[in-house]
C-alpha cells in the first residue's frame, strides 16, 4: 500500500522542539498548504468550510514504541491511545482553521506540523460527522499543555 | 511511502450499497476492530476514551476523480472538500464509539466501513483537540442523509 504526497505543508516550525503538540495548542500559528497544481481541482468548494483535516506523513518521527510517555504527561500510554507522532504507520492528523484559498494554496491557522511535511489528504471538518459533544477525555482529562519535556522524542 | 495494516475492521456491511456514508449516519451499527496481536500493547489506556478515530485503507474504492457528485447531493464538489472514498490516496477517516476492549479486539458502534477493511491507525478522539464548536458546514449545510443514489460510485 503506497501513498504519495498531494502537496506540502509549510509552517513556522522547523524543529520538533518548536512544534506544538496539537493545533488546539498552536493558537493562531499560520501555515500555508501547497497542493500540487495537478490536484488543485479537488479543492473546489473547500472555501465554505472553516476547518479542515490534514492527513500527513510524519517524515521526521523517531523510533516507534508501542507504549511510551507522551508530551502531555510522564506516564506511559499505548501509541493508539495517544497522538504521539512515532506510530507504526507514521500518519498524522490535525484539524486547522481554513483562512482562505488562492488557487492551489490554502492559508490556514493553528498549524502544529513541521515545515515541509508531506501532505497526503485533506478532508472537510463536517460538524454533523465530526463534532462529538459527549466524548470522554480518557487519560487526557485534566491535563493541559505544558512545555515539551526536553529531549523527549 | 509505504503503509501496512495494523489490523482489520469487521462490520456488518459487505457491499458499498449497504454501507452508510459516515458513522454519524450509521447509528449503532456494531463493528469489531481486530488489532494484530503484535500491536496489541499499543492499545494500553484506550478504554478510557468513548470515541476513537479509525484511519483505514479504502481498498475497494473506485476511480479517482478530482471533482464529482457525492452521496449527499447531486452537485459536483472537489474530492478534498468531500469525504468521498475515491481519493488520490485512499485513506478513510471515521469516528466510532468505543464500547469495549478484549485484549487485541475493540468492540465499536457506528461503523460505516466495509467489512474486512485494512486498518492503518487508531487515534483517540480528544475533545480538547477535536471538538470544534463553531465550525462551518460549507456545502453540506442543510443536507442530511439520503439513500445512496443507485449505481453511483
Amino acid at each position: 500500500m503506497i501513498v504519495e504526497p498531494i502537496g506540502i505543508i509549510h509552517g513556522p516550525f522547523r524543529t520538533k522542539d518548536d512544534c506544538p503538540i496539537q493545533p488546539a495548542f498552536a493558537s493562531n500559528a499560520p501555515g500555508r498548504i501547497e497542493v500540487f497544481p495537478q490536484f488543485a481541482q479537488g479543492l473546489q468548494d473547500i472555501e465554505g468550510f472553516s476547518h479542515i483535516y490534514l492527513i500527513y506523513w510524519l517524515d521526521r518521527a523517531g523510533e516507534v514504541k508501542l507504549v511510551r510517555p507522551t508530551f502531555l504527561d510522564d506516564r506511559e500510554h499505548g501509541v493508539f491511545a495517544s497522538r504521539h507522532p512515532c506510530r507504526p504507520n507514521p500518519l498524522g492528523l490535525s484539524i486547522v482553521r481554513l483562512a482562505g484559498r488562492r488557487e492551489n494554496i490554502l492559508d490556514v491557522e493553528g498549524i502544529d506540523v513541521l515545515d515541509q511535511t508531506p501532505l497526503l489528504d485533506i478532508k472537510p471538518y463536517v460538524p454533523k460527522f465530526d463534532r462529538i459533544d459527549q466524548a470522554a477525555e480518557g487519560w487526557t482529562a485534566g491535563l493541559d499543555w505544558r512545555p515539551k519535556p526536553k529531549g523527549r522524542e
